[in-house]
């Protein structure tokens, strides 16, 4: 007996739901475009089997194990890897037990929803995941993953990917997504550029990241236009292994527009080390102008997702490193912060700026209008925490009457959670489905209009907005 | 075929619907008391037939360029007109074909609505608006412009409109006022009090308003009690042409309640040109406690509309000025800065302080309950970017059950598009009837209370709240 | 005719309604547990008829005079007691009489829905409260309290209360509890320490009450290891009297974790009385830490509620005192503020701090993610102003994806309004079951899954949170 409901998220009232399930018939179909991410490359260079059913669906995601957390169980008992590389020994069947004891925890989260998901449709499991029914599924997903049609390739040809964006640092050698390409397998996965590592001098090593930096491409990183030309030099290796995008992982949303002087001093300051955090702030704030002045010259589409106080528990952070469910969002201002970048790019309608937030105040109130108004700025999905039912439908009431859809650039699953993916696509599209329906049957949308927006949301949208 | 659905904005179910619809049946026709907006009062004194399709819906309506150039689409493309009064030569024909082969870009935007109503009800128009339609339906419109009825007053009586309120500043001589009293048309136009030139020391020609604001008054306008003398007595003018109100478009809603001698001494530094940012705030937020004082005199209803930051775009401020699209919201405070205003009049019941907000999360933390308790406040509607179906629903939701509905003032349309002010009041009406009828189903008011809430929500509140 | 529906709160659509009601039947009739809440334990020590309707729905309650405020009616004209202990001489009946007049004023608020029910299913009045009826409707409630079945215990008792929890200040002698606990009632009425008035510099009192405080404890409430030796002492009492949890009324959630020397030095400038409003509030702040950390050897359950602005009206605080309806909220974070405590008491499974809001929009951006993470962190229910069927609606929609059901709390009535408890629960439990109910029919939930987990958020997970 399956798992998961045939009409699930569609509303319940009768015209809405019949509606919905015919929109969602003509693009539950369609290709999969999953623009922003973070699966591993190297699944797809290498393409080894993965290990088991609690590596899979437990230790990597922090979904998963930061709420199993939050009710006393400890990381060590997930076997979740410590920062100084260190792991507790546990059996991956033990941690799967207790997995499937605490499963009632996720009830009404997304999470459930995907790992039902997941086992039904990939691994073929018929019964729901329970204390009794553990060792069972974690056989069948076991026996599964030793086969051959459970190799990365081949349940990336299966869940119908049509392009993947994987996301790498600016000293990444590409060495997996150049294997993929000179592979004679046709799957598409390309990278993004994501220079966290040299644009942020919080970074625990900022200092050594400059040097590694120069050594990829040959600049002096230490002067300001010389480290700038090292970025330059980098998108076009990104630009060579498939990246149409950037990503910025910056605490706020600020922006700055300094002069050439200005900006090379503070550069002068940020090097030396003896930057405060304001300056440190104030350069992460150049650097997102500075890397939209590139993105006018090599076409690079910008993302930036600000809001998330990373790392709030000091302790897990010391003992587990990042990562691990303790980032948490809050108030984030668009409004000032984004207006020196905007004033440089914003009115370039070749230059894409892709926000998200985990403010959702900001919906309505900040991001729809400014996306409404700015030819440059369009806007992410509902992200992270929000990457839910809910959370998919307070984005669409909350930016739709301000921004249209055409403002808006399809569904990201922005995970890393390999076997989540299918899944993820398949709620977006059902909720955005059920959205429509809900606007037909109350004279808002045309009917005919409806099925156009329905293939744009899941598919053209993405390609358009992210060039693919 | 008409375009708009006959049941639009009524939720599917079939027994709110059907509650809603009768509730709806005995306001729909209820005229359109409309105490707040922007519509030119030129056209009622002069009442010269409208132009052509694109100056009717296109060049005066922010809510659509914005969106437009939001894809790509220029300024100047649409012939807005630029700051320096000069104007990009367009033929209106090809703006309204630019508007049409992108009106898809308004899916599930209120304009849509408003804009297909306009065709349908106003225009006679029986087909949606796209490209392969622009030529017939402007043909259609431009016909109709030409006729006796189309023009202003025609469409006043025809739209049922009771009263409407326009907007002046206090240099404004209200001689389209005078004109339409004294016209054998019987059309109630009145003015509003909005003295945010003489009140804005940032406004652009403050000081050279300081003189007209003498001219005008034969007072004193940088002595103090002079000053505020030239309030009264403009106020007067105001309520010689009808005024039941006044108007505060200020960034915050800052107030505050100094001395007369601090009051006196901060004034001589705005008007001696010295002031600081801050000061200049504080000046602000003097003044509305002043205006409020003078209310409790001369019985202006007074509002305030604050958390908009103008002119986001410096480009589009330098080349085309203001009310471009560009305003954009943002976090607004209403607990602190309205205690020292709501300190000196807000206790009085023949005092009343109308408030819009941008920021829909004060509804619930901050405005219902300022309202629920303070006797002088009432919530004006949802506002602006939330004058819309979802917007409205949200506002009731987020209001009533902490304020109920009669800390409430009914519907405002708060526009200069003419031709959208029956659809304004029609989707108002269609969604107050939705929520009553929805909390009849489910037990949370009587049904026969529900009729007498619905015609006070579109009429009877209004009327009070504006001593109308 | 009984006025209210028998479905109330449950959505229209079949399906749905019709498992909400199946769901709900089997949670109606569970006892009410009541951890937090204001009723007086003189009540229940003396079991002394209530005096009139008046006094008991109207007098005491700020939720309904401060509407009636609100719409102009004084806090006099409804013999509110006044700050000085006077109080204008009015007739209960003509009181209610006012209050049936304006009972329009609530319409779609909880507090009609409360009133209602009280009326209805406590003193089986059977038709509406108008003016008509308002002196049919006082005698028969007048007629009621006569009765002994109508005295505070033998109510508690027809309630079906489990346990019930009123909450008193550290300088209280609990002699009403003992009187209770003495008895031969059986009733469970227990204890909360909220230490506000010794915790709280800014308290009218605050040096006489470390006097009082001294007294009590023995302790020299001078000295910072003493005076947290009085704390520890008086939570015995509160224990040894029923308490199982703590409640702190600050303004603000903020924490801090100084240092002992530190954490001395700002009790020693605290008690001389010369610390500044910083100082003050990083004192408050420190207090919760310290209360944390005695948590963690008693074992008391620890309760914050920041966000309201207490005392927002001069005029109103100054003649009728604290708690008249002008407590606004404001925006509050969560993330910054609570890091200090959470890093010494956090991740203690065995620690429970349970946290209210008035800022809704901190329930999806801070409050789940926090609680979905640290296993001491659960959230406490839509709370005051939000205690209402659309308020608990959207507690749901907002925490449940990211927290799930078992980091909430089950239900609080946090009352001082007695009769209003049954309703209180009535509408928090159909609530629920209509947000499970949606649930399953959008197949986001298992059908058994939704039976279990009504009876957690009824019953089970309030018991289990505060230890009952």
């Amino acid at each position: 007996m399956p798992t998961l409901d045939e009409d699930r998220l569609f509303p319940q009232e009768r015209a809405i739901r019949s509606l919905a399930r015919d929109l969602f018939e003509t693009v539950k179909d369609l290709p999969i475009v999953s623009p922003h991410g973070h699966t591993d490359p190297r699944w797809f260079a290498e393409n080894d089997a993965f290990e088991n059913p609690a590596e899979l669906f437990v230790t990597p995601d922090h979904y998963v194990f930061r709420m199993l957390y939050s009710q006393g169980i400890t990381l060590d008992d997930l076997g979740i890897p410590r920062r100084d590389g260190s792991r507790a020994e546990v059996d991956p069947r033990e941690v799967w037990r207790i997995f499937a004891q605490h499963f009632y925890l996720f009830r009404a989260t997304p999470s459930q929803l995907w790992i039902d998901h997941a086992l039904q449709y990939v691994f073929g499991v018929d019964q729901p995941l329970t204390e009794d029914t553990a060792d069972d599924i974690y056989d069948q997903i076991d026996a599964c993953l030793a086969k051959p049609e459970f190799r990365p390739r081949a349940l990336f040809d299966r869940f119908n990917i049509e392009v993947i964006a994987t996301t790498e640092g600016p000293l990444d050698t590409l060495d997996h997504h150049a294997t993929v390409a000179s592979s004679d397998w046709g799957g598409r996965v390309i990278t993004t550029y994501r220079p966290d590592q040299v644009t942020d001098p919080d970074n625990a090593t900022f200092q050594a990241n400059l040097d590694t930096f120069a050594d990829l491409t040959g600049e002096d990183t230490r002067s300001w236009s010389s480290y700038l030309s090292a970025h330059r030099k980098r998108r076009q290796d990104f630009i060579a292994h498939g990246a149409t995008a950037t990503d910025h992982g910056h605490p706020s949303a600020r922006t700055a527009n300094l002069s050439t002087d200005a900006a090379k001093a503070l550069f002068d300051r940020v090097v030396a080390g003896g930057a405060t955090p304001d300056e440190k702030e104030l350069f992460r704030a150049q650097m997102l102008t500075e890397m939209a002045k590139i993105s006018l010259d090599d076409g690079l589409v910008m993302q930036i997702h600000p809001g998330s106080r990373r790392n709030h528990s000091r302790l897990i952070f010391e003992t587990f490193g990042a990562d691990k469910g303790f980032d948490i969002p809050g108030s984030t201002d668009y409004v000032e912060t984004l207006a020196p970048l905007l004033d440089v790019a914003g009115h370039d309608p070749n230059f894409t700026l892709i926000i998200f937030t985990l403010d959702e105040t900001s919906y309505g109130r900040e991001l729809a209008p400014l996306a409404g108004a700015y030819p440059a700025l369009k806007l992410g999905p509902a992200w992270w925490f929000f990457d839910s039912a809910d959370g998919m439908r307070r984005f669409r009431e909350m930016t739709t009457e301000t921004a249209g859809f055409y403002n808006t650039v399809g569904f990201n699953d922005d995970t890393r959670a390999f076997c989540s993916i299918p899944a993820r696509h398949d709620v977006a599209r059902r909720v955005d489905c059920s959205y429509l329906a809900g606007l037909v049957t109350t004279g808002r949308l045309g009917k005919a209009d409806a099925f156009e927006v329905a293939a744009d949301l899941t598919y053209n949208l993405a390609k358009k907005a992210y060039r693919l």
